[in-house]
């Protein structure tokens, strides 16, 4: 069976748990408290070198991190992956997007306002932080109003993938208000057969304000 | 013909002509200078609404952004990318490590040395920024003291996106010396058939010292 290490507050180990579950792929979740140290204790370096959750375990034993490489392996030869070249390379195109432009900024802010509040060290960096994730709604907008999904009239990784952070963006101040095409896209996620909902959207008494 | 938008001193840019080069694939250059604001204008903005570089047009017009999906696209086919499933995830794994562990820290480090140098708003960052590029710098180490390539035997696009700007490091301010593995590797690159030197590479005179 798969065994996928995540830590249940992690949007980015979230859409590993989600694909598993619309995929309806059995597997065995091993929690890693990242926030107490846990993946940077010897036992998990160990299994990966770069320190952080999600994780996937495969029946070999063959190790894969990086969030968005396990949703392109779970994907492969399913409807959640377009089998076409470009098709795949615009999911992952929208997949180093959500790497690059989105999560530094609204996953950041999230973790900053949940768990460390303002400090001098990320004070300074607070406003280009809300500037750079409200850039990254923009751009997905844009694409998010002419069509359901990313990629077209079908979901696929690249939704997956930037859902996670996207839907709980107001867990780091975001107003999500302002875009109706993402707000729009967000609510056609509950509908879909399979569908979990992320356990750090349902801690909503722990967050902390700032 | 292929039609690559790219500003000659990006690495994002170069691992995208290195390997057009290595595939010995003719392309039309359009160098877009986005130092100068070129990438902000409406009409790169209407190509790409992310606003960066580098960015390919295929032969039937379509546009593809991001500098590793597009790697991904042309390597699809060629010895470039493995022909298994873990494989090709496991390229993904680096090119993702690579995009969120390692260019923020060494490019934005070399992109500071060379055009802004310290300025009040990225001094308190300067140290997190060397410390997360030496973490990624041990992290590709432990892999290339085992073997000549980061998948093993044959470089891949995985290698090729690392090396980029990992062979540059320098001009951050990094001491590539402490890695041996990683300079070997280095020293493997231009002995490809193909290989082009990086633009931004010799461009040594204009270096800025902090």
């Amino acid at each position: 069976m798969l065994k996928l290490y995540d830590d249940p507050d992690s949007g980015n180990g979230y859409k590993v748990q989600l694909l598993l579950h619309l995929l309806g792929t059995l597997y065995e979740l091993v929690e890693v408290n990242a926030i107490q140290g846990a993946t940077r204790k010897k036992s998990f370096l160990a299994k990966n070198p770069n320190g952080k959750i999600p994780l996937l375990e495969l029946e070999d034993g063959s190790l894969l991190p990086e969030s968005n490489a396990i949703l392109f392996y779970l994907a492969e030869g399913t409807p959640w992956l377009q089998d076409d070249r470009l098709g795949r390379a615009q999911a992952l195109q929208w997949m180093f997007f959500e790497q690059y432009s989105h999560e530094p900024y609204i996953a950041v802010l999230r973790y900053w306002v949940r768990h460390t509040s303002k400090t001098p060290e990320n004070e300074p960096q607070w406003a280009a932080k809300e500037k750079g994730g409200y850039a990254a709604l923009s751009v997905m907008e844009r694409t998010l109003r002419a069509s359901d999904w990313l990629l077209g009239e079908k979901p696929s990784i690249a939704d997956i993938s930037l859902y996670a952070y996207t839907h709980v963006a107001d867990q780091g101040g975001f107003d999500l208000t302002r875009y109706a095409g993402v707000c729009a896209w967000i609510g056609r996620f509950p509908e879909l057969p399979g569908y979990v909902p992320f356990p750090g959207r349902l801690k909503e008494s722990d967050d902390r304000k700032v």
